[in-house]
């Protein structure tokens, strides 16, 4: 196998063989093929495409690279949700404990920050001491015991697509949707499930702002979770601006708990209790979506879902008193309030602007190796379409430095626009998509 | 400068500014933008283009990232010859002493294999004891004694550019226009050149099959050049077919010290007779080209240019009785004939077949940390347009074992095909483009 010669057969629109893809990904894995060429080809990838074929190998061999979880002999089902990645998007965060708390196994495997949307694992991080590298073992043990996990790939599962993932982000090939698919769900179907809700972001802070390359991601991954019996259900829901109001990883943590807590945005909490919803039916402890919801309802008024989100903080090395007492997390030296320049009707709070912002403010990676800084990022309460008047508070801006408060400041002045038009944002939760088909939920 | 959004923008049809480059450029010859990040934007390059500001920043950064020879103390002319690549090339291991045996100083920095392609510095350290990794101040006084020197890109000279241009072999990138531009004259202009002939390959075997990007490919070098005030002039000659008979390092090495001695195949001959008539008008010790093919068929007959060749080889290093005998030079363990399968006219001999298949054999690299085996290679006396009878010799094979013996013979019933049509391969030298613009020599 000569790679170069690989990485040129698919620049000119070639086909690679389900063998040379195997071979490609355990080398590459193996540390026998370097970083720079997986990056030419996956550059060559993102304009020439891979085929179905392609994308199905590429996802066997990246979840043959590793251990699954064994959880085969839990008595519940066993169902986790993955979003597709936003900005502000903290549901993760809500789902794990609110979900498991009603009985269901909760295995949640999920990532770092990848482009210009938030990664799980970099939130989960900034509650001190939590260790999202548990190893497969210690994750199996945990969620028999609470019934649920909140982990990274370790080097046990999974190990390709890890590598693979965090040279997508560093190399701008990350809008690819079969390489999308099948990084999604070999991570998905090494934690053993029995069935997966998805949420396909929409709109211009999505990784695909059309709506005909979100119903094909959720159609592909439909069809990689047959390939392995497990039934998977997507939501498509708006990502035209962030979900709720917190951007910033230890920000996001304190707005989860919010939420948990009985508060929270209302977009971010009707986002939460859909996915929810569907994950307690997939999980058949719920008939209905309305049964689903009002358990939901429940767990949070009863304190359930908290206790359980201090019960997994705690199982996983994190000090729980941030959960009672968030005020704990890392906090930014700066924090500054950001008005309204005029008065009028906010146009846009564009996600990507927010997202690179907050890697400018140290929130984020420019490469595999950088460190994040949880404490920085935005809090930002306009939303497209709400009435302003000059002065008015529109964010919050924590940072470092005088500095980057001033970097902030010019971040959201890109970001946030106020005009004069009528503004009709995306629906939150527009389409439903299963193997049965595409149902509009809400139309724009 | 965050590099995942600059190659995103290239990614998406955008344009880099001279600034963006000239920082892309100097942060990653110090090492602080790692390979991956280069590999996914040269690819994306190939995909998009560079225009010609970028074209321009890009040479002059990959230029300023050293140190350039400094031979204007120098009482002659100062040329060089450059081809694009080829397969069985020898050109400058011939050109180098022959026209610096006439009086025209020749500060030759050559490169390695690239793709298919042999690299004469690859073909030179075949030559046991020759250092091509002088130093600038040895090159500088080795040219001001011989009249000669033939050397690689040291740390000091065009660091940027050796660089990326390893990078670029290892990963599919090497065909872009502005980058193969931009890569050779930012090399020959460190040379402190008063004039330059180039010699850009066409055919299957040349990087850029297509007339027409070959002939931008001169134009932009020929702009690149009157940038500094370096006269270029390039020839379009024939790579659709390997370029005399040796394909390999050693062997070529054997086959140039052949037509320093008055031997040689004729196809290698004429087109190293046409390049250096151009080298020795253009530094004006010939007034025509006539002129300047008396002198050097006097040079090769009094045998003075292989006193050079042996001069250039002692001074660097090398064990110059090479040059008197050349079976000293490494030998492949077996060498076997292969011989025409049937009756016929020889369709085709393709060079990008018989590069790889070198390299296949062991003598050029896969990645860019290889080792060149020196002695393998083939030597193929077939040219496309020859009757040959079943039987009858067409190559033959040097390989380390019997095992490469029977791929070097896999490799060459793919690459010379046997047929009954008439051929009519391209002319030797075709076209010639100066500053004044585009002139048919020969018409196919």
């Amino acid at each position: 196998m000569i790679v170069p010669r690989l990485i040129e057969r698919k620049r000119d629109g070639g086909r690679l063989e389900p063998q040379e893809i195997r071979e490609l990904v355990s080398e590459y894995s193996a540390g026998r093929i370097p970083d720079y060429q997986i990056s030419a080809l996956l550059m060559a990838m993102y304009f020439k495409g891979l085929d179905r074929d392609e994308m199905h190998a590429l996802m066997e061999s990246m979840l043959e690279s590793g251990k699954r979880l064994d959880l085969s002999r839990l008595p519940m089902a066993r169902i986790d949700k993955h979003s597709t990645g936003g900005v502000g998007d903290k549901t993760s965060l809500i789902l794990a404990p609110l979900i498991s708390s009603l009985g269901i196994a909760v295995p949640m495997m999920s990532g770092r920050g990848l482009g210009h949307t938030g990664g799980t694992l970099d939130k989960l991080e900034s509650i001190p001491g939590f260790r999202t590298a548990l190893t497969l073992d210690e994750a199996q043990r945990q969620i028999a015991r609470i019934g649920c996990a909140m982990i990274g790939q370790t080097d046990e599962m999974v190990p390709a697509d890890r590598k693979i993932y965090a040279l997508r982000d560093a190399t701008a090939t990350v809008e690819v949707i079969p390489l999308i698919a099948a990084s999604i769900m070999s991570k998905k179907l090494a934690e053993g499930l029995t069935g997966l809700v998805l949420d396909i972001k929409r709109g211009s802070g999505s990784f695909l702002p059309k709506l005909e390359d979100e119903l094909e991601l959720a159609k592909a991954m439909i069809d990689l979770g047959a390939a392995h019996g497990c039934p998977v259900i997507a939501l498509l829901t708006a990502m035209d601006r962030p979900l709720g109001y917190a951007c910033g990883n230890a920000l996001e943590v304190v707005e989860a708990i919010d939420v948990l807590k009985g508060g929270g945005p209302p977009d971010l909490i009707e986002v939460t209790m859909e996915l929810g919803a569907r994950m307690l039916v997939l999980g058949t402890v719920a008939s209905s979506l309305d049964a689903a919801n009002a358990m939901m309802r429940d767990a949070i008024a009863s304190g359930k879902a908290l206790l359980k989100f201090e019960e997994i903080v705690a199982a996983q090395g994190g000090d729980k008193s941030v959960v009672r007492d968030p005020s704990r997390l890392p906090r930014a030296a700066r924090q500054q309030v950001f008005p309204a320049s005029r008065d009028g009707v906010v146009q846009s709070v564009e996600p990507r602007a927010i997202g690179y912002g907050s890697i400018q403010l140290g929130g984020g990676r420019r490469n595999m190796e950088d460190r994040v800084d949880p404490s920085v990022g935005f809090v930002i309460t306009a939303k497209p379409g709400i009435r302003v008047t000059k002065g008015q508070a529109l964010a919050t801006i924590h940072a470092r430095s005088e500095e980057d408060l001033a970097v902030g400041k010019s971040i959201l002045e890109q970001a946030i626009v106020i005009g004069d038009a009528a503004v009709t944002p995306l629906p939150l939760v527009s389409h439903r998509v299963t193997a049965r088909g595409v149902e509009e939920l809400a139309a724009r």
